[in-house]
């Protein structure tokens, strides 16, 4: 299996700085997260403090970045990463079904601006999933709900419908699934996940659905769930001015490193995440 | 006296981007530097990694942020600071012969390149001096040398030529001053700063020049000497992640901030060590 020197996670202004001076440094690079980038910079309406580009929309920011990765030919693997595993000497990326392994990890992943819903930790593993295609198989024949934060929920949705009995699925941002018998939409908005040793229902304003399983779908998954074993700081992840966690090899930068939440310092902590991990490759090459 | 509510020292891209974002916050800033913005920058034939700019020469990212400050309605005000003292409640920062009163200062000053000359700290305020503009009138009569490091090293020569009886001149990066009988330039090394209780000579790779005083004009201070108090890493400023030194309402963004010396880097940590101030200033409006 091809062993990236550095894997980056997330294709916000963090991510992608952190890539290009990745690329630029000719380390060998995958860049994960979604083709068009974070959701949040296209909706920004105007961005006064990026220097060096005045009063730019978020779209034309977006456009400005694709340009950049474009002519150093960077591309992006539009994959959502569900756990990085740090294995001692490299990390392996459960990405989807597939496992990506690399020598450092840089997470951009962004914030999950939401607080955990009731039950969403408790349940976790026992009938709360973040990931379908992980998890979808185990609920062969039974009911399922989606909650649809993240722009793919809906593919992902589909593709339960596929495994599953029925799903429920709740649009909370997300597309919209196309029209098919078992899946039932419904706009109601999540309150509770209940059950005893495992899910057995989702409360929501409107409704209780008996449902095995609640599949929580957002574009950012909590930085615990996603790194276990790293240390975090509320929802953010710990580190220092050189952008290294307490995991050796594992940087982050932009809004999950902390606020303030803008574009600009997540381009600069990108860049300085890059060099960090740069420094820990040369270190531990002759090893 | 009017009392900014942010002095930024230096107008490298740390320093742009830190004025840049108090004023779209509605500060009353005053940005402190070089109206050729930072001479390094200037001189970068290609920036490759400075997000949504791909391939950029020094000069045109000079030119763009030259542009986004002129949007906004910045100016520059091109003035060296010597020294900035903490006062409790507010920062005095000492200008030539200017006072300027802020209640919280971002020092983004770069980093001094060189390291001090032999002699050069021993001797500090007993025969070397930083600052023509502060300093002439102690050696009426006498005779000085200039290091002449800085972009306006040979102003500074002039003027101290018509204070003192004769200045010895090493053009070391700064320009020539006019000719003037008094003035006498030398392509020397400047080796050692020697004296008693006071200097009484500059020795270079060539010559023993005897003179009272020897003028260090460097674009940059040696951070301890521009802030005394000031919690010093070698040649870096240390600080935390939102960019707060250990002087409350001071900050720093940029190089003098510690590696790596990048443009991104210090643009990102401007607009931190600027929002800081903000929060900063914020918190004790009430007191």
């Amino acid at each position: 299996m091809e062993r990236f020197d550095i894997a980056v996670i997330g294709t916000g202004p963090a991510g992608v700085s952190a890539a290009i001076t990745a690329k630029i440094r000719n380390k060998n690079v995958i860049l994960l997260g979604s083709k068009d980038l974070s959701p949040k910079i296209s909706k920004a309406h105007l961005i006064e403090n990026y220097p060096g580009l005045p009063a730019i929309s978020g779209a034309e920011l977006a456009a400005k970045l694709n340009e950049h990765l474009a002519a150093l030919d960077i591309s992006i693997t539009d994959k959502q990463v569900g756990a990085v595993y740090a294995m001692g000497e490299h990390f392996v990326l459960q990405a989807g079904e597939d496992m990506i392994e690399a020598k450092t990890v840089i997470a951009a992943t962004g914030i999950v601006q939401s607080k955990p819903l009731t039950g969403e930790d408790k349940f976790l593993g026992r009938g709360v999933s973040y990931c379908a295609t992980c998890d979808a198989r185990l609920y062969k024949g039974k009911t399922v709900a989606v909650l649809g934060y993240s722009a793919d929920a809906a593919d992902e949705a589909e593709y339960l419908a596929e495994v599953v009995d029925k799903v429920v699925y709740l649009p909370l941002g997300g597309g919209l699934p196309s029209p098919r018998e078992n899946i039932v939409v419904t706009e109601e908005k999540p309150v509770e996940i209940s059950g005893e040793s495992s899910v057995n229902a989702l409360v929501t304003d409107k409704a209780v659905h008996e449902v095995s399983c609640v599949f929580i779908l957002r574009d950012a998954v909590m930085p615990d769930k996603l790194i276990p074993g790293i240390e975090t700081d509320g929802p953010h992840i710990r580190a220092d001015l050189n952008m290294q966690t307490n995991i050796p090899g594992l940087f982050v930068c932009g809004d999950i490193a902390g606020k303030p939440y803008q574009y600009v310092k997540a381009a600069g902590q990108g860049n300085v995440a890059a060099l960090s991990a740069i420094s820990y490759l040369n270190k531990n090459k002759g090893e």
